[in-house]
C-alpha cells in the first residue's frame, strides 16, 4: 500500500530477468490459450526485432491511439509500444490496460505492483512500435494569470468533469478494485484553485466564545494531539448526478459513480482540540462547529462549511483534522497540509486546506452551507426553491452501484461477475446487497467483501460480489439495492427523487449489458 | 389531556342546559344546511317522544346496527339511540362516529372532550329509540383454565388483529387525529397473556459481570433514580404488513397502518440505573443489555429482546424504564407496572412488564431476538431462511402513512385535505413529506405540524397535512413519501422488499379514492 505515492510514478523498474521465467507466470495468470496467443506473439515480434532503429512520434501521436480500431498504443519511458493484440490477455481486464491507451504506462504501474515484476517489462518490449521524439517537450506551462496555474498534476486515469475548479472521479473501472482508493484515484471535488500553502508558516485557528482562541502550527497540531486514524468513505452529494440529469436537466458536474473514494486518514481528533481550547463536552441549546479553508474565491470568501456541536465533539463520531492519508501527507488536492474529516457525512463538510475552526451559535454562513447541498422535492424547481425550507445535508442516504461490468458491455456467456460498491452515512453499516439481472423482478444476495466495521462506526463502504450464470445472448439489466443497519433502503426510481440541485441520487443503480453469443 | 383515563369512560355528564343554548353552537359546527336539516329532525322526533315507554333491546341486538343501511344505533348508559341521520352531520365527520356504531358511546366520548358539554347530551336525546334490557348481562366471564381470561378489558374502538394473545392498532380515523396517542388506543402488540402484576411484591433486577446485582422495588425504582419524561413514537416492525401481504402471503398479524402510537413516557433513565449498580459509561468490544418480561410461554420461557450496551448508556439515546404513559399509570396492556422504552427502535425491543435487565456479552438469546425480527431479501423464503444472516431489527426506517382519506372513500369535490403521520428510525427527524394524487407522477410538500424536535432526538413522529383541489368524477391515486434528516427515503414499491415475514413494510403509502360528482 505504501508504494502510491505520486512522486514514483516515474520509477519503472525493469530489472533483470527474461521469458523463461516470465513464462510460466504469464501460463498460470492467463490459461493455456492465451499463452499461445503470446507464443505466436513472441515469434512475429522475434522478426521485427531485427530493425535496430524505430520511428519516432510525438506524444500527440501516440495520443491517437486509443482503442482497437485505431490501434492501442502506450509508452514506457521513451518508447512506443502497440498492444493492441495484447488488450484482450492482460491479466487484469482489457478494460483496465485501455485506461492507459494513449499515454504513460507508469501512472497506472505506480498503483498496481504486479507490474514490478521483470517479466512485465520484458513481455512490453516485444510490443516495441517506435520512440519518442528527443524535442518531445513536457505538456505547455499554463498561461500567467490563471488562478488554476498552480494547480497540481494529476494522474491521468482520472476521469475529468471539470478542469477549472478541478473535479474528477476514478474511472468506475478501478473505483472498487481496492478496498482503500489510492491517492492518486480518489476523486477530487474542488470549489475553487488550489491553495499552496507552505507548511512552514501554517496556522490554524480555532475559535470561539466559550473556548480560549489557539494558533496551531502543524508540527504542534502533530505533537500536542494523539494521532488518531479513521478508515472512511467519504462522497460527494451530487455523486451519480449524471443519472438524475437523464430525468430532467440539473445544474450541477456530471458525476458518474465515482464522486466517493475510501481512504486511511490520520490526524488529531477535532475533539481533542475543542477540549484542549476549553470546549465543553455538551452544550445547551444549539451550537455548530464552522470550518473555513484557505481556498477562496476572487473576491476573497473562503470555501466554507459546518457541523452541530454535538457530532464535533462526540468521541464516537471520530471527526478529524486531518494531516495524513492513506499513511502520506496529505496530497494538495486533498487539503494539503491540513483537511477535516467528518465520517459519515456528505463530503463537502470535510473542509479542505482548513484554516479555522469557530464554534458558533449558527451554521457557516457560507454559500456551500446556507444555499448548496441541500435537498429539495422534485416539485420544487430554481423559480420557487427557499433554500431555507431545507436543512443542510449532513449525514447522507444509503447507496450503492455496480462497477462491473459497465453500460453497454457485452459479456461473455458463462458465469458473470457483478461487483460494485455500497455505503451509508451516519456510521450506519451495510447489512445487505441485492442485485437482480432481471430489473428487479428477482433478486440474489451479493456476499460482501472485506472485514466487518465497529457496530455504529462504520465509515466505510463494503465492496460486493455476486456470480451468476447469464446465457448467450440474454440482455441484462442490472440492479443493484444496498440496506444499511436501520434497514433503510435504496429508492426503486431517480425521478420521485430528482431535486434542481442534483444531490442525494442514491435511487437503485441500473446497468444494461449484452451477452455475447 | 389528564381526561383520557380508563376510569373515565362511564363518566358521562348531562348536566343541566337546553337547545335553547345548544341551536347557535351547532349552527356554529354545522353551518345552515346542517342546522335546517337538525331543525327537521327536532320536529319529526318531537312527536315520536310523545310515546313515554321504550322497546327493550339486548346488546346484541344494537349491535346489529352498524352501517347506513342497516341503521346506526348507539347507546349511552341505557338508552338506544337510533343516529343514522345524525352521521352525516356529526361536527368531527361520519367516519368518527361510526367507530361506535353498534355499541357504546361512553368510550369514544371519553376522548374527545367536546362530548362532554351539555347540548351533545341534549340532542342525542332526540335521537332515542329504546332502551337495554333490564336483564342485559355483562360479557360472559373467560372460560376457566383460559390463560388469556386475565387480561384487562380494551377500547372498543380498536381494530382487534389478534385477541389471543390480543393485539390491535387504532382506527385510521383516529390514529392522527393528536400527536400523542390517548393510552386507550395505543396500539398493542402482545406476543402472550397480559400477567397480572402485584405492584407491592414487584422487584426488577438489574445484574451481569461488572456491576453489582440489584433487586428494585416500584418505590425504590421511582425514588432512587429522577424522573424523566421523552415523547416517542412506538412502531412494530409488522407495522402496514397487511400492504406486503398483497404482494405474496407472509406469515404474521395483519396490521393495517396503526401500528405505531405516541406517548410521552416517564420513568428511570436505564443509563442511570446501570451507573448506579456500577456498570461503565464505556465498555470494551460486544455488549449488549437484555431485558426479560413477566410474560412467559407456556414452557415458561418469557418475552426477550436486547439492545447494544451504547445505546443503553448513552445519555443521548433516552433508554426509559418507564412508569408513567402520558402522565397515567402504565395501563396493563402496555407493561404495568415498569417497561423498557427504546426511543427511535422497534418496538419489540420495549419490553413489557420488566422483570430483568441483564448486561451480557451476547444478544439477547430469546426467540424474538434471534429468529424473528429481522429483514431478509425478497429471494429467502421459509425453506431457504438463515436467521444468523440478517441483524437483529433496531433503528427502524423512514415512514409514512396517509390516515384521511380511506382507501376507496368517495370524498368531497372542491378542497381536499389528505392527512397522516410521518416517522423515522434512531432519532432521526422527518424534514419533509411529499405527496402526490396522481400515483407519483407529480408531488407537493405537505405541510408539517406541531413542535420541531431538537436535532438527533426526534424520537416522535410527525402529523402532517396537505390541502389540495380536486375535480369532481376524478379517480385519485393518493401517495405520500417521507424524508428523514438523513435524507433517506421510502421505496417506491412494496415487493422488492417483501420479506417472509412481513417486517419493515415503509413503501410509499397509496390511498385510491374516488371525487364525488
Amino acid at each position: 500500500w505504501s508504494r502510491t505515492g505520486a512522486a514514483r510514478f516515474a520509477a519503472g523498474s525493469p530489472g533483470p530477468g527474461g521469458t523463461g521465467r516470465a513464462a510460466p507466470v504469464l501460463a498460470a495468470l492467463l490459461g493455456l490459450g492465451a499463452v499461445l496467443a503470446y507464443g505466436d506473439r513472441r515469434r512475429r515480434t522475434a522478426q521485427a526485432a531485427q530493425a535496430p532503429r524505430y520511428p519516432r512520434y510525438t506524444r500527440e501521436e501516440v495520443g491517437r491511439h486509443r482503442t482497437p480500431q485505431d490501434r492501442v498504443w502506450v509508452t514506457h519511458g521513451t518508447d512506443v509500444f502497440d498492444v493492441t493484440d495484447f488488450v484482450e490477455l492482460h491479466p487484469g481486464g482489457a478494460d483496465k490496460i485501455l485506461l492507459a491507451a494513449g499515454g504513460a504506462l507508469e501512472p497506472f504501474w505506480a498503483l498496481y505492483a504486479v507490474h514490478s515484476q521483470p517479466h512485465v517489462l520484458e513481455l512490453l518490449r516485444e510490443y516495441k512500435v517506435g520512440e519518442l521524439s528527443p524535442e518531445e517537450a513536457p505538456p505547455a506551462a499554463a498561461a500567467t494569470g490563471d488562478p488554476f496555474a498552480g494547480d497540481p498534476p494529476r494522474h491521468p486515469g482520472l476521469r475529468v468533469n471539470s478542469q477549472k475548479p478541478f473535479n474528477a472521479e476514478p474511472p468506475a473501472e478501478l473505483l472498487a478494485e481496492r478496498f482503500l482508493t489510492p491517492n492518486e484515484l480518489f476523486f477530487t471535488r474542488n470549489h475553487l484553485p488550489v491553495p499552496a500553502v507552505d507548511p512552514g508558516s501554517y496556522r490554524l485557528r480555532v475559535e470561539g466564545p466559550g473556548g480560549r482562541a489557539l494558533s496551531l502550527s502543524l508540527p504542534e497540531l502533530r505533537s500536542r494531539f494523539p494521532k488518531h486514524e479513521v478508515t472512511a468513505t467519504l462522497q460527494c452529494a451530487g455523486n451519480r448526478r449524471a443519472e438524475m440529469s437523464q430525468v430532467r436537466p440539473v445544474k450541477g458536474l456530471p458525476w458518474d459513480i465515482g464522486a466517493i473514494s475510501t481512504a486511511r486518514w490520520g490526524g488529531a481528533r477535532l475533539r481533542d482540540v475543542l477540549l484542549h481550547a476549553g470546549f465543553e463536552e455538551e452544550r445547551e441549546g444549539e451550537w455548530h462547529v464552522c470550518f473555513e479553508g484557505l481556498d477562496a474565491d476572487a473576491g476573497g470568501a473562503p470555501y466554507g462549511a459546518s457541523i452541530p456541536y454535538g457530532r464535533a465533539v462526540s468521541p464516537a463520531a471520530d471527526v478529524l483534522l486531518a494531516y495524513e492519508m492513506n499513511g502520506e501527507e496529505l496530497p494538495r488536492d486533498h487539503g494539503f497540509p491540513v483537511r477535516v474529516v467528518v465520517p459519515g457525512v456528505v463530503g463537502a463538510r470535510s473542509v479542505k486546506w482548513l484554516r479555522r475552526v469557530a464554534v458558533s451559535p449558527a451554521e457557516s454562513p457560507s454559500h456551500w452551507q446556507q444555499n448548496d447541498y441541500k435537498g429539495f422535492s422534485p416539485c420544487v424547481d430554481w423559480d420557487t426553491v427557499d433554500y431555507k425550507t431545507a436543512p443542510a445535508i449532513q449525514e447522507l442516504p444509503v447507496q450503492s452501484a455496480i462497477t462491473h461490468p459497465r453500460p453497454g458491455a457485452a459479456v461473455p456467456a458463462g458465469e458473470l461477475t457483478v461487483k460494485g460498491y455500497a455505503w451509508s452515512g451516519g456510521g450506519r453499516p451495510v447489512v445487505r446487497v441485492d442485485v437482480s439481472l432481471d430489473g428487479g423482478r428477482t433478486w440474489r444476495v451479493a456476499r460482501l467483501a472485506g472485514e466487518r466495521p465497529p457496530p455504529e462506526r462504520a465509515w466505510a463502504w463494503v465492496l460486493w460480489e455476486l456470480q451468476a450464470p447469464v446465457a448467450a445472448g440474454a440482455e441484462l439489466e442490472i440492479v443493484c439495492k444496498a440496506v444499511d443497519g436501520s434497514y433503510n433502503v435504496q429508492p426503486d426510481s431517480v425521478a420521485p427523487i430528482w431535486n434542481l440541485r442534483g444531490v442525494l441520487s442514491n435511487a437503485w443503480h441500473r446497468v444494461r449489458v449484452s451477452v455475447r453469443d
